[in-house]
């Protein structure tokens, strides 16, 4: 079926406490449809701005969260299905970095979501407004199960 | 088809610049999916306080907006097949209306769209995002073609 929505980029937190249902939902929408599904993961830097002594030792942390978070983003593909060349793990601001990787792939819709156990979420607070204002295209908010 | 949504809210703004590329749009998603589709539109009463001079004159302002909201809502109903019992016309602040009607009606979905032919509509700005962060359910925002 060619639906309103066929190319969906999913922004996944990949949080601690984050909450599944929510890409859950994400990924029965999207089967629903037989729509295609991208997961996409941002790591921000880490910001030490003067640190020169620790500079060697922040190096190696960002590394380390790097590895975790492909490896936390390679489990939640395993999964749900979703096949590796369709899972990005980008490093940069989370509203620049979808909004970009959205148009660069010809999204339809992107979704975000929010673990709701402690009611905040990266993807829920002002980086999700900043997505619905400035994204080109339709933006679907999944709200976690609290 | 039992789906992901089936019991949807959409907020119409009914601005004379409507674009109604995002009602056709919210539309076809509530068919799509077989989906109960309820059309609301809010209007905010007329501030204007201490203008006791005016208050009739006011009134009269007040009951012809919502006459022609009457109208439009039901123009709007009649293009695209939805029921006279699925139209809301609500006075009322439109993100506490939204979010209190979408819980009444144990909506799971809201939608609300903007029509982007100037970049600015009621419900793509802060009501939005209020919406956004105090719904209790998923919301979905429909980018007006721009």
């Amino acid at each position: 079926m060619m639906g309103t929505y066929n190319n969906i980029l999913l922004a996944v937190d990949l949080h601690p406490s984050y909450d599944e249902y929510t890409i859950k939902k994400a990924v029965d929408f999207a089967k629903e449809r037989n729509a295609k599904l991208t997961l996409l993961h941002c790591i921000e830097g880490i910001h030490a701005y003067g640190a020169v002594q620790g500079y060697q030792l922040i190096m190696e942390v960002e590394q380390q969260i790097e590895q975790e978070a492909k490896k936390a983003l390679a489990d939640l593909g395993k999964t749900y299905g979703i096949a590796p060349e369709n899972q990005m793990l980008v490093q940069g601001p989370p509203q620049k970095v979808v909004i970009e990787k959205a148009k660069a792939m010809k999204a339809d819709l992107i979704i975000v979501g929010g673990h709701g156990r402690h009611g905040i979420s990266l993807l829920f607070g002002s980086t999700a407004d900043g997505i619905m204002h400035h994204a080109q295209c339709d933006v679907l908010a999944i709200r976690a199960k609290s």
